[in-house]
């Protein structure tokens, strides 16, 4: 077989192979059934690596179109769209079920973040240069005067660290004992571990609509029934949100009130009331991320669901990643204490404990007082990339994209006019060195408009102008192009007499 | 209500308060639908910590005598059965699905081994004394050179790490490449990974029997079906696996099949090639746990399964929890390059990635050649422990009562003579100041005799010594009390005249 392959383009090699494959079963010309070359062949005849290979063929199987079976090979799927199918060894049948987005990009947002040619918006995380290496390098070699700090420890996780935890939420207004703190690896696990715990394939869970990417990800490898809730600028909408709670019987709606991500937007205190409200009237159970709150740019931020919640409906989530460093993996839950045991069960089953020497460290920083003065120093900075970011579009952004200022988090969400295909958007940005996060993946249904999420805090004032020059460049001709499609379209619809 | 508890006595509080509760649901002085007293109110009437009842209905409730309503109470079960229930949120149903183990004794086994009163044999952890403090502390102090070490980090791992670990693997005569290692929070995780990937609710996964308990927790979670195939001396019966594998239609099988724990079983190398070639004839997929494999005492330890998997039917995983340290949460996969997509899927929705700065402050580590050196002291360390622990038993443990000694690994596991209660030698242990581990709760469905397990790394001779005696002592009293009583039953039972 051959194929054009250009490892200049900006699309990965491996996207381009897959795409070349698919185009060829599309067509017929690799029917059902057909046998591809062993990863090995296909690799040493294009001069690639393997795993550019099996990255290429898994992204076919990810979509349905071809059919793995471990000790025989690949072939070409029977049913050739873009379905569920069964490998040997089978992946679970919800884990790729987001058809509407390309498996691929998904897994390059992380690879594109690190890349360091391109001016990437990508990544909702902090600034590397603002990790506070000396002062939890030191809070590390005090931990490790203790040995049982590379021990086992417990699930629930070290008490320092969740008596830091319970005392830094009294910041947010949350009054909780150490007792009902679950140490997690990031919201990422807190997110699983709610999940894993509480709901059941089938049951009916409701998020904002778009929300975070991690939530779908979870949620529908579990089979979970997904609702969004569709929001506007004051947060997700109570009357819609009536009409699903008379609708389905949810088992749990997962919010984002404060700096949601990936729009920015603050749910308004009378919603906050108004969702506590329906919470109690239908014994819905609420899992709130947090994990934005403390970066408030313009005020004070908007205190958390759970610093209301008198009836222990709110199961509270916040992490260190996007406030301190991700890379410490910890974050936590606040749950009641009937909550407590299935968590538990769910977290010695996924990984037994998170580091206690990690765990320590961070407990001696927080011990010490020393996350507050880093948040102000983080929030100044956010607050001027915030401000370069707002500058730039307006000064670069077309008209006809929509977006707002964000008053806290780490990113803008921008809406694109009708006619405007988003993943286009996407891979020229990356060819014109910008990385963005397509909107798409932020929703549990396929969306009917294009967004992307450009994110700042990583990036220096002069990098946001200069890639959102670019972006709007790009967006600017697309526009430019459909608007000239659009006149064309009409002129050859227009009668000849 | 009144309660009899008992702060001195071994048995914990939250223990003797629920088992009391059961008691008057068993007799019907509480019964069902009765409503129990908030935490709160109980915790403040019997000078207990809310979380110390709250354990108690924790234990109540998965046992399934009572049902627990968010926002409405606790109330005494409808069927109070054993059986599984279902809260206003409720628990996975299979999560508590093992009633032949006390929820609340697994719980326990964790932290009874941190009780500095108790000689643990309990948990198979390493030496606090041997881990290389220092030196990782220097590895984490030049990991901490590079800030991205405390950002996000790839799904797969950091690649030095990977790196590393292919190349120590090829001590393990394991031949792999970077690109088929995926990074993992330890051995627990790899296994989630690996059932969470490949594995559905339903399907038919063989193991061992006895086994890994956190391989059953994991896949009852996940409703899988567990089949154990009985093992001798010699590992798992080949005769008793084509069985199962002629009724049965597995998924999977797990095996450890160097060091086993619990039973320090080797699986002779004719039956490694037995296995191989069933698995070739049933396209089965074999997940090895290799955690202790490094661990030999008595001549060069087995080679694993995967170093003559010629066919890519062997997952491999292992950890650096029982070589090294348990607190840096790491330990790996090694799978072919068609199993990593659902694998990376898994572990991406588990928790993004394990902490960059300890990877690399791991690779660093291991880049020095620094293990190698360490496997040898511990090697010699361990060796010691493991002759103590047979000398002790030699000297104090009954005859009737069946052990070996281990060529490697961490554990002695011994086989009780009918008539004697496991859960009753394992609550007057910790009475009498010892910790071990009760033997059923390695077995995916009850088993038929009683067998306690001992690891010995973490104790020194002396206090190996001082433990084997006083288990020796009340094995002893067991012993003669069921004989006693045996007699009297025979007694009994003879004609009168």
């Amino acid at each position: 077989m051959e194929f054009q392959l250009n490892r200049n383009h900006a699309k990965p090699l491996y996207l381009q192979l897959s795409d070349q494959l698919q185009e060829r079963i599309r067509s017929g010309s690799l029917p059902a059934g057909a046998k591809l070359p062993p990863v090995r062949d296909l690799a040493t005849n294009l001069g690639l690596t393997r795993l550019t290979v099996h990255n290429a063929y898994s992204e076919l199987q990810a979509g349905g179109w071809v059919e793995a079976y471990v000790g025989r090979g690949t072939f070409v799927a029977q049913r050739t769209q873009p379905t569920l199918q069964s490998l040997h060894v089978p992946a679970r049948s919800h884990e790729t079920s987001m058809p509407w987005i390309s498996q691929g990009m998904l897994a390059d947002m992380m690879r594109l973040s690190q890349d360091p040619n391109l001016i990437s918006f990508a990544q909702a995380g902090p600034a590397a240069e603002t990790f506070p290496v000396r002062d939890l390098g030191r809070a590390i070699q005090h931990a490790l005067r203790d040995p049982a700090a590379l021990g086992y420890g417990p699930t629930q996780g070290e008490l320092p660290l969740r008596e830091a935890v319970a005392t830094w939420l009294l910041d947010r207004n949350v009054v909780t004992s150490p007792d009902n703190v679950l140490i997690t690896s990031g919201a990422q696990q807190a997110v699983a571990l709610v999940l894993r715990a509480f709901v059941r394939q089938g049951d009916v869970v409701l998020v904002e609509e778009p929300t975070y990417l991690g939530f779908i990800e979870q949620a529908t490898a579990l089979g979970v029934r997904l609702i969004g809730v569709p929001m506007d600028e004051q947060g997700m909408r109570i009357d819609a949100l009536r009409h699903v709670l008379r609708e389905y019987k949810p088992r749990l709606l997962y919010t984002v009130p404060t700096y949601h991500n990936p729009t920015g937007i603050c749910l308004a205190p009378e919603r906050q009331t108004a969702l506590l409200q329906l919470a109690r009237e239908h014994s819905l159970t609420i899992l709130e991320d947090d994990v934005y709150g403390p970066l408030g740019y313009d005020g004070t931020p908007p205190l958390p669901l759970k610093s209301r919640d008198t009836e222990g409906r709110v199961i509270h989530l916040g992490s260190f990643s996007k406030i301190l460093t991700p890379g410490l993996r910890l974050g936590y839950l606040v749950a009641q204490e009937e909550q407590l045991g299935p968590l538990l069960a769910a977290k010695r089953s996924a990984d037994l404990h998170c580091s206690p020497l990690l765990q320590r460290a961070l407990a001696d920083y927080l011990g010490r007082g020393q996350l507050a003065g880093h948040l102000r120093l983080v929030r100044e900075l956010y607050r001027e990339r915030r401000d370069a970011m707002k500058k730039a579009l307006q000064r670069s952004c077309p008209r006809d994209v929509q977006w707002s200022t964000p008053t806290g988090g780490l990113c803008f969400w921008l809406a694109l006019p009708p006619g405007i295909n988003g993943a286009d958007v996407y891979s020229e940005a990356i060819e014109r060195g910008v990385g963005i996060t397509l909107g798409s993946v932020f929703f549990p249904q396929p969306p009917r408009s294009a967004y992307i999420r450009l994110c700042f805090a990583a990036q220096t004032p002069a990098a946001i102008e200069r890639g959102v020059s670019i972006l709007g460049d790009l967006l600017t001709d697309h526009l430019r192009r459909h608007s000239q499609l659009a006149a064309r379209a009409c002129r050859e619809t227009e009668p000849l007499m």
